[in-house]
């Protein structure tokens, strides 16, 4: 660990307050597949300047770090928190995709994707080999691919964009600094270069309330999660904002597992709701339509989740995955192991030079607490 | 507090277990109000066999004990917990009422009223002090009615029942060991010294689930509370069980005020509702119905506060009580203060012997973080 303190430019004194914080954990698990790497760590907390999620790796000659993605804030209003936030400046409302964030990076002679925590993932370095060329990095070393993973074929976020996996890049930052590039440079170098981007749905000033409420509203009719508000200079830290199709997406996702899933992540979606009805000033008819929708994504959920027990059957949560090696099936089941994750991973078949397996993850705790009850026992 | 050891029978050495784990508090606010009373403490947490609640006081010429009411469990399906839980026992289903729990004591000269946590309420004291008489004490010194005081004019939760304040008797139990009375035993002492009780709904047997559903569908189209499901004899300890009425009514009440109510009791009236649903096996039509309600008892308040705030208001509860003596009124006051309680009280008018007053708490948390979203502040 001794390169860390050196890779960070920390002094002596700091350097034993971040080995006394105990935040410093094991970035990968030990494999060929990743070859460039002689050891790797990452933050598990903020640390000073330093984002969670922050990489930080000793290459065969040099060390390497790729700074953790900043967590972006998130408005329950549009007004006024936008003009507060942005003043006169130009923005844009870029689509907030519903998959996970990776940072893209170029170590040693490959390509590796590391996770919003600070995790090299096996499961995703082997798609961006697959579908990111190294063209990027050859002219931009220091720099990183800030891309959501979308798709149905995800081991963590799974959601339907017509894809069965790929990468759409949002953020173009150096890895050592964090600082992010135009939104404008971004967007010619990812066509130059042909990667794929997050769409941009509108540039405007941030006083134009109506026009971006229309945008949001029309992605609310598309189903999809919302939009980050940037600076077009990416100066100012950007915001995000959600649909209520997601906000009631996520609320069906949690009371599916409800004792799986945190109190606060319940209570923060509903609180959404409540403001963008407020904001919006919606007729009493959609306010009614909205609390039946809002309703439904917390009851059926749980009732399902209730008659799964009944008929015998855990409360699970599954998709189905794919790899072009087997033996990065056996990296990623070691990753998930490495991280405590309970879940199970399936053979089913093999298609297109695809090997398709089942990962199914048991929800414990949910399916004992129905259980208990629908035996006899009581709440509390 | 040496009395406590001594009024509680404990050996020394668990008297010093109980002096280290600071859960003796003291349980009453001096004044001319309580002239029998030495000194007295409550019980902050179950201690040993003696519940949370257990009020030990000295008195001129003795000391007194006044167990903690048990905690009654909660099930959330009446099918096969009724049948594991009472067995081939008769039981009875009693009206649970919405006000609050107290135990109403003779100690010397006068009757109190002792509220669940322990505590020597002055405003509940006056009333138990007009409203029960003293007789039952005569005949019964050694027991405790146990009551729901209920009502409008109640600082602690108001229901309107139809009456301004009135207490209804559902358990008489021994003060000192917390032994209750049969439910026959209860019924007939109640009515032959003219105290009010809880209705008794049912007397049944606990596999007679179809009544007992029936029973409870009754009280949900009169827009009660629940039951409590009793053991005629008070041998096994009593369940409860509540309507979606007034599920969706605490919830009404918690999302008001979300920033000062706790998640798990939003999330656990929230399970309450899927249980029910899934027990009652109820049309799609009427679990939209369900749906639409838990929907509006969720976002209706939230709107309510959000609007109440934007408007320059504080978020406050209002009840209107009163007293029949202005000193008890001040009294109350200190009894607030001591329990930390941020609550204003403030003088309206006089009517038929009574001075009434406007009680007022400020949710200061739930006003101050809609106060900062709405002024261009982030959720987080």
């Amino acid at each position: 660990m001794n390169f860390v303190a050196e890779a960070l430019g920390l002094s002596r004194q700091t350097a034993e307050k971040l080995e006394e914080g105990s935040i410093l954990r094991k970035a990968f698990v030990r494999d060929s597949f990743f070859p460039d790497l002689v050891d790797a760590y990452r933050l598990d907390k903020k640390f000073g300047k330093f984002e969670e999620g922050t990489f930080i790796a000793k290459l065969k000659d040099r060390t390497f770090v790729a700074r953790g993605f900043p967590k972006i804030r998130r408005t329950l209003l549009l007004d006024p928190t936008l003009k507060k936030h942005f003043g006169n400046r130009r923005i844009v409302l870029e689509e907030k995709m519903n998959g996970y964030n990776v940072r893209i990076v170029k170590m040693g002679e490959n390509i590796y994707a590391i996770t919003r925590g600070g995790l090299l993932c096996p499961y995703t370095t082997e798609k961006a080999r697959k579908m990111i060329s190294t063209d990027f990095f050859e002219d931009f070393p220091e720099y990183m691919l800030c891309c959501e993973a979308v798709g149905i074929a995800s081991p963590y976020v799974v959601f339907d964009y017509g894809v069965e996996f790929d990468f759409f890049l949002f953020d173009i930052r150096n890895a050592k600094t964090n600082e992010a590039l135009s939104v404008k440079d971004k967007v010619e170098i990812a066509e130059s270069y042909s990667i794929k981007t997050a769409r941009i749905l509108l540039e405007t000033n941030a006083d134009n309330v109506d026009l971006i409420l229309k945008t949001v509203q029309e992605l609310e009719a598309e189903r999809r999660e919302g939009v980050v508000i940037k600076d077009v200079e990416m100066k100012i830290e950007p915001l995000k904002y959600t649909t209520s199709y997601i906000n009631c997406s996520d609320l069906r996702y949690a009371f599916r597992y409800f004792a799986e899933y945190g109190r606060d992540f319940m209570l923060s979606r509903i609180i959404r709701e409540a403001f963008q009805s407020y904001e919006i000033k919606e007729t009493q008819k959609d306010f009614e339509k909205r609390c039946l929708r809002l309703g439904k994504a917390i009851l059926e959920p749980l009732v399902e989740s209730i008659k799964d027990v009944k008929s015998g059957k855990d409360v699970v949560e599954k998709s189905k995955i794919f790899f072009y090696d087997g033996r990065v099936a056996e990296l990623f089941k070691r990753h998930l192991k490495m991280q405590g994750i309970n879940a199970k991973l399936t053979y089913l078949y093999k298609k297109d030079g695809k090997i398709y397996y089942e990962l199914q993850r048991v929800m414990r705790s949910t399916t004992d607490k129905i259980s208990r009850i629908l035996e006899g026992g009581y709440w509390q």
